[in-house]
């Protein structure tokens, strides 16, 4: 299986990390071409946050991690070296200022600087990009245990259905959604997928479709509004979506659409799952209600793909997510575990 | 209000039908120009047809009635009118061998040659003037008397949600689901609509959100997706769609996505209507599990605005339509009146 990586640190060295540089698929070129960008150079690293050539939420913070260990290499001793660090980390934080895992990696990268004797410029180099891998790699390591942890839900299903890019691209390797599409798949078990294009932005038809089919997996492309048809002919045995937050009582905020697909999918007594990790989980906030919901410009739906496809002026509605509750989730799957309802109650306990 | 003209006769002569040529909305400029095809020329109604310049059934079955007027009123002698009848006809009917109202205005077209004594080339290119704008009269008639009763449903709506184009563009004049919405405006009572874009062609964005603003009604554009959304906002009323066909159980094929909206609706405890002229009923079908679903190119899905916007060679599964079982639809409104469940006798009983 053809693994998709959308952001590696390459080591030059025969040993050890450094020196290094960063790999980035430069999403914003996909499905078209699949184009990397190789770099040491901050200034880079900022642009392919800035420009959404690496999106999704984990992949951001590797990619600053990176960015970061990647700046400070070029500082000729440890003061430097230090210095370069915090200058990095404070241009990268305002990249894509509502990402929490951006500032989760930077305060990892920064505390690096901090717990490593200021004395040896080539030591400290050494230790920033082993860190920056290691963000990375407990990244995957989390995607794969979420993968595992939801298989067993998914063990007589033969189709899913996804919804957005909850995958590979927005994370280190398998995605959160993703991930036991990829697992079954490196075990012979093939799922097929029915992917939602995902209106307005396609990251259903762009990106998901793109990743599954490159790792040989049997993908099939729809309209999200066809998703209530195949569903109705029997074609899908569970819809599994990502999730952009959890609240303390299951309710979860998800690119637009998916609440429509749930309730299609309980119309229909399919389950659905959402997979996300424990970092997406929010127990400050006690409803859905409370969530706020991010609107996006008009433009994404009147001139989407740089044809105009509305009158001039038409007034649009284009909220980038809505709110699934919790009674038509059937369950929620992070890395440590199955969530089932009561949902209240089993979030406290597996925090 | 500015009403759409999606198709006219123009008479030339202060009094009568000819000499007069055809006017039709090119339909593949919307929604960012409106040209007009003024023409007396059978090709290049035929190229309108067969272009989709002209679309919507209603609206094909009156450009071909008209194109066989305007070809008839080039011929010198009586003899010749009628040979131009039935050439025309000939030609036309290959131009979208799917629909039925084209069909049935071209066999009112040519049964004019037979009542008409071929005597008078003057008085025949007359009749056939005035039977092809005959037919345009009675499809405005019939999308009004449908709006009349959709509004004794909608007395309560303020705000209703619709999909794809079952609108004035594809008729003569109000079209089926956007008649009631017309109407409402002229009486000063008007309704908020949310129109579906409607993927893939687009009719909703690119037509019904274009000939809606134009008669100055107050329309909110969303994605197909968004529609569960302003569901549970509150801010729906009633959904009303047209239909491609109804069957004898009450079971109705329209376009893909109209049965998602239908589920969101049951769910949302929203009334569902169905508008559409008896014409579209069938009763030699009994259930929607008989009715053919047409599927289109993935390129629709795959190449939509211009640009590629999924990998190459990926596997797309297009139904053009979809079917919404009748259990699901609160009421179906044809010229005849409101049909309610059981629809099976309400159908038999209103034909």
């Amino acid at each position: 299986m053809t693994r998709i990586r959308s952001i590696e640190w390459i080591c030059e060295s025969p040993s050890g990390f450094v020196p290094g540089h960063i790999r980035i698929l430069d999403q914003t070129q996909l499905p078209e071409r699949e184009i990397y960008i190789e770099t040491k150079d901050l200034a880079e690293v900022d642009e392919a946050i800035r420009s959404l050539r690496v999106r999704g939420a984990p992949a951001i913070g590797i990619a600053a991690a990176m960015g970061v260990a990647a700046h400070a290499q070029h500082a000729v001793d440890a003061n430097s070296a230090v210095q370069a660090v915090h200058s990095a980390a404070n241009l990268l934080a305002k990249s894509r200022p509502t990402a929490i895992n951006l500032f989760h990696a930077l305060e990892r990268m920064q505390k690096v600087t901090a717990s490593t004797p200021c004395v040896d410029a080539e030591s400290l180099k050494e230790s920033l990009a082993a860190e920056a891998v290691a963000i990375r790699d407990e990244d995957a390591r989390m995607c794969r245990a979420i993968g595992e942890h939801a298989l067993e839900l998914l063990h007589s299903s033969h189709s899913v259905l996804t919804h957005c890019n909850a995958g590979g691209l927005a994370t280190a390797e398998l995605g959160t959604a993703t991930a036991p599409i990829y697992i079954s798949k490196q075990r012979g078990e093939a799922l097929h997928v029915f992917v939602n294009e995902t209106r307005p932005l396609l990251q259903g038809s762009r990106l998901t479709a793109w990743e599954l089919s490159q790792a040989g997996i049997d993908v099939t492309l729809i309209c999200d509004s066809t998703a209530a048809t195949v569903m109705k002919q029997g074609r899908v045995d569970a819809v599994i979506v990502g999730a952009d937050r959890i609240v303390a009582n299951g309710d979860t905020a998800n690119k637009i659409g998916t609440y429509g697909l749930a309730l299609a999918a309980r119309a229909h007594d399919i389950p659905f799952y959402v997979l996300a990790p424990t970092t997406t989980i929010d127990t400050t906030t006690s409803s859905g209600s409370s969530i706020p919901i991010e609107e996006r410009a008009s433009t994404e739906i009147t001139h989407g793909f740089g044809r105009v496809t509305a009158p001039r002026e038409i007034d649009v509605y284009a909220p980038a997510f809505d709110v699934t509750p919790a009674e038509l989730i059937t369950a929620i799957v992070c890395e440590k575990g199955v969530i089932r309802p009561d949902y209240s109650e089993g979030i406290a306990a597996i925090l």
